[in-house]
């Protein structure tokens, strides 16, 4: 089945498109009065995530309210560590927590990879749901988070500004710091092709942490991973090819090695410049992004005028996927949404000639 | 009087120097027992920068322990906002509080230029008993926010992920923040004037959160205020002159405007290659970093490593002064820090024939 609204597809592939199109990170979110009312509904943000009907509820809204150009599964990137066993809750204003995070060797080697049609059913029978209830009028994309990230929730035990633990074990025993990396990446392996044997058309990796490594470490700890990861992946599906996109943000210093990592395309955070990363690139990738998620806060000519700019700076031809340059946040107007995506259609026309 | 040990001034103007100076961003700092005892002794964080004696014994432990080429005047960001009475509070474990945050026209409107010689005579005190003495053994390093850094605590009223507030107020209302920015550029300049007639050698600029503005935001909102400040310094102290350190941390992406800014040496965060900002900067200024604080968590053999890494990635001749990518982590092992000192000292000989 061809999708009807396959402008995401054929923009990470980089070709021609009526115009840019756009989705938004966490379109599925706080940001929206129904999403807080199923949240509501679900008990806590973990129960939403793993139940199917719900997930899927909250995945749709969006789709309903703006005109996007893609759905992203409604889920969370700490799916694995917790089908790993280590006990994830969400504190309410406080993020992720690990019951029982990574603090030795014991803990790492007795980690067991889950096999996603065990532990992960939630996610997969979430995207059929969605996959049936989009009846292929526009792409589903799928993600995972990196094993680096998901390293660093891991072993500190919870959200971090420096996330000093897993450094720690990064300078004094990079050997089980790469086992860990290792195991993460085979899981993802498998976590990600079975979303796309449930039918999701692109794949994304939240590359969330990447940003807090040193210049020489991201590529051995972090990027290198989600190479293997995409190395692994199906991404020939029944004839037609699932799109990678990979982002690390603060990343912008290793666009040229991300580019080369076999991603089809580039999440770019909001301190890049994209005529400047279009270059560095070299028209190898398509890029996603990037304004400044603040920018919903302003009033809708400037946030039309910010569109405007961004589109002008990614220029003509294709490969540019708009979408804020990190997640939506949770106090931002809908309207203001509506403003950004309907902004993005119109005036990205005289680039698609 | 000259300084005995001047490598620290000779590096940031970029002259021949015996070895590669090195000092430690928060050398004075929680990670020395020494200093945690002054400050139990202080009774609180701010307590210890009001009083010049206490200020001084803390600016001169890490002195007392290593061989570093430079003092940094024990002090916070902060003082600028705390002289203009927004009721500066340190929460413990928390980081600064302040009770009456900015929130509209009339809170910007009515704020004072504070004058150094009344408001903040408890810094140029502790500079004059620190440098009576250091007695011109090594340069005292004296230092202030930016403006840009300054304005999101004012606004935000505490430390925050993204800084919602002042980015909300720099998409909708540019004109209040650029106020603003204005009064505290100029309240900065009269503070580092104050500094330097006080006896400091060197002057830092610490930019911590221009690194959360978009790519066109920072040169406007940011940068252009430091070269404000930079334009208003009395840079030629009795026929000498003081050179000004500029620090953006996340600030990899903008060094070629960073180099253009009038700042004789830009600090680096440990996410940028030195070598390549080396290339980018083509010498017009000095470059000050970068190791990742977090390698202070490593084996002292790794420590040394990295050093010598780090140096030969700087490579041959003046124009380097080794420091952390960021202040040092509270809970390092101060053994740590000396083997970094005595290893900058040793391998960068060979580096300046």
């Amino acid at each position: 089945m061809t999708i009807k609204n396959d402008r995401l597809i054929r923009a990470l592939l980089r070709q021609p498109v009526d115009a840019t199109p756009v989705w938004i990170m966490r379109q599925a979110g706080r940001y929206l009065p129904e999403y807080r009312q199923v949240r509501k509904q679900a008990g806590n943000f973990l129960n939403l995530c793993k139940t199917p009907e719900l997930a899927c509820e909250v995945t749709l809204q969006p789709i309903r309210r703006f005109p996007l150009d893609a759905a992203i599964i409604f889920s969370d990137i700490l799916t694995i560590p917790e089908a790993m066993g280590l006990g994830l809750h969400f504190a309410e204003g406080e993020g992720p927590v690990f019951a029982h995070p990574l603090r030795d060797h014991t803990a790492i080697d007795k980690l067991i990879i889950p096999n996603p049609a065990e532990a992960l059913t939630y996610v997969t029978d979430a995207i059929k749901l969605v996959k049936h209830e989009l009846a292929e009028q526009i792409p589903l994309i799928g993600f995972a988070g990196s094993p680096w990230t998901l390293a660093c929730y891991m072993i500190e035990g919870h959200g971090s500004k420096n996330f000093a633990l897993p450094k720690k074990m990064l300078y004094n025993e990079p050997t089980l710091l790469h086992k860990l990396l290792t195991k993460l990446s085979k899981a993802t392996i498998l976590y990600l092709n079975a979303q796309i044997a449930a039918g999701v058309d692109v794949v994304m990796l939240f590359d969330t942490w990447g940003g807090l490594l040193g210049y020489n470490e991201y590529p051995q700890f972090s990027l290198h991973y989600m190479q293997e990861i995409i190395k692994g992946l199906n991404v020939s599906q029944s004839g037609k090819k699932i799109p990678v996109i990979l982002f690390t943000k603060g990343g912008g210093q290793w666009l040229p090695i991300i580019a080369n990592s076999g991603c089809d395309a580039i999440g770019l955070d909001w301190t890049t410049n994209i005529t400047l990363a279009r270059q560095q690139v070299g028209g190898s990738v398509a890029l996603q992004g990037n304004l400044d998620p603040c920018l919903l806060y302003a009033k809708p000519d400037k946030i039309v005028t910010e569109v405007q700019e961004l589109l002008a700076a990614f220029g003509k031809g294709p490969g540019h996927i708009f979408n804020l340059g990190h997640g939506i946040n949770p106090d931002v107007d809908p309207e203001c949404v509506s403003v950004l995506v309907d902004a993005v259609h119109t005036y990205s026309k005289v680039y698609h000639p």
